[in-house]
């Protein structure tokens, strides 16, 4: 019975390419402390040659990590476009355009055969989200295996899986480079700040993508299952005075921190300087997240809301056993 | 009996100038962005003229605002020393050296008898501090009195007060350049992000501290008593490689967010990123505070380090009346 219950997994199990080779990326933003100094900590150790995956780490944007703002000249995590990583670039060429393509040659090409199988990269935000996997498909199964491994195995942080529906032509961010890849984002941790809770949940967020990882690549099966997918539906910016585009009202009290608690229609939202509350005018009860984040005033975002839906993901296992 | 008491008080009462000018700051550094909001909504409502007490309001530093950076070129809340202020300054010289003379003109100059009477100086910190009343004296009456007045009505926010024992003249401060002044601490919220809840206290604390303005100038006799003091000992940094002087360790979860809570020899101050627990070795139990303040990092702070004693002030009125 056990056996033949086995087999039938084992037959059913879609059958996927070995994650042979895996790039590690902090510091793309420079001012998220975590990932910044994760990948300080693997750089020291990376000379024991230990690792059972071939493993690349690298500091995205070490000006930016060095100066201790979230990038010198423009925002690095939105050049990996097909369109900005094939644009001419000159020595005038903002510097983070150039790394961009810097970044792409190392661990790309984006799109190709050479390109890592899979990339995750490093971020913090203020915005109380615990930990989310960010990607840009809801039908990746090794991303979708992976978020259920933490999901499983993470005690003490909430792991979600959010889905930006973004063609990969479009899709702006250093993750969209690999064959696989998400932005492992955990907050809250004000930028410029390195908190110790946040700090090791990211380190153990790495080490369990990486047992996953080796598991996978030795022939283990990974049973299917249900992954709840926050896709990624619009944003909310903060009410600003029409002339000067100052921002008039902070997010409300009652949804500060609610990452992923469901906000109806009619929820406060925001409450101006000047004591009204303003609601959630929305039609549809949507998620919230990314409520707050510092480095989004800048783009006109207060928060993002999103549709939760289940996903059915297979069994899986590597292709290259049996 | 009542009576008696009472003129027994009013004899025995410290009769103090009246508090008639009074300058409320914020954006002296320019991403603590509960003061850059609430001097926005004050600039907003100037014109109405229903203050009771001259207050001037002013945005510190203006081009840091604009920026959203805590400073352009140097940090101007360590520029009102003697020696900066009577600096020669030319258009070269950092922006902030020049503002700083600009604002000690305008609401000084310091130590002088022109000097606004009150200067309150609004600031935001990573830290879990509370709000904090940071002074250069454990005798300032007004001051203490002011304390006094914030820890009885504010339901919801613990305020303390703490003392930096430096002289006059080395004092650095913007809230050194009034007769009496105080840097308004509150936290913790992230730098560059305005938290709803941080910027209420704020608003509570200064509507709080010109309620208790006006009832002293009126006439009001407040009765002394006892307001814990906080007067800062030593700072301490973070543990760094001896080499590259980046940090190898962060604030342990054990005391991240205890600002206040007293801090024993032996116990946990950081783990390292690899692991290790290193604990306080100082032979005093002190009161930690701005306990991993995050524009600090650059000036080797991890956390600050006082000392408490329970400070008797006198019964106090204003001498223009009886």
């Amino acid at each position: 019975m056990q056996m033949d219950r086995h087999s039938h997994l084992w037959r059913n199990a879609v059958a996927m390419p070995t994650v042979s080779r895996v790039a590690v990326c902090g510091g793309t933003h420079g001012n998220e402390l975590a990932g910044v100094y994760l990948v300080r900590e693997r750089l020291k150790r990376r000379a024991d040659g230990t690792e059972p995956v071939s493993v690349v780490t690298v500091m995205s944007n070490p000006r930016a990590v060095q100066l201790c703002v979230r990038y010198v000249e423009t925002d690095l995590n939105r050049c990996f476009t097909r369109a900005t990583l094939s644009a001419p670039v000159s020595e005038t060429s903002p510097y983070e355009m150039i790394r961009s393509q810097e970044l792409n040659a190392l661990l790309g090409p984006k799109g190709s055969a050479q390109a890592v199988d899979l990339l995750c990269d490093l971020h913090n935000t203020t915005a109380n989200t615990g930990l989310c996997l960010i990607t840009y498909s809801d039908c990746d199964w090794i991303c979708l295996h992976i978020c259920k491994h933490l999901q499983r195995e993470m005690a003490s942080t909430p792991v979600r899986y959010v889905h930006f529906d973004i063609p990969l032509n479009e899709a702006y961010s250093l993750d969209s480079v690999g064959k696989h890849g998400f932005a492992m984002e955990i907050g809250p941790q004000p930028h410029s700040v390195v908190r110790s809770v946040i700090f090791s949940a990211m380190q153990e967020g790495v080490q369990l993508m990486m047992d996953w990882i080796c598991q996978f690549n030795s022939g283990t099966l990974f049973e299917g299952g249900w992954v709840d997918v926050y896709t990624m539906v619009k944003n909310i910016d903060y009410p600003r005075d029409s002339e000067t585009h100052v921002i008039t009202a902070a997010v409300h009290p009652n949804l500060q921190d609610r990452d992923f608690c469901l906000l109806h229609p009619g929820d406060p939202m925001f409450l101006s300087f000047s004591g009204e509350t303003l609601r959630y005018k929305g039609k549809e009860a949507l998620y919230p997240f990314f409520i707050n984040e510092g480095a989004y005033y800048e783009k006109g975002i207060a928060l993002s809301l999103a549709r939760k839906r289940r996903v059915e993901i297979p069994s899986v296992r590597s292709e290259t056993l049996r």
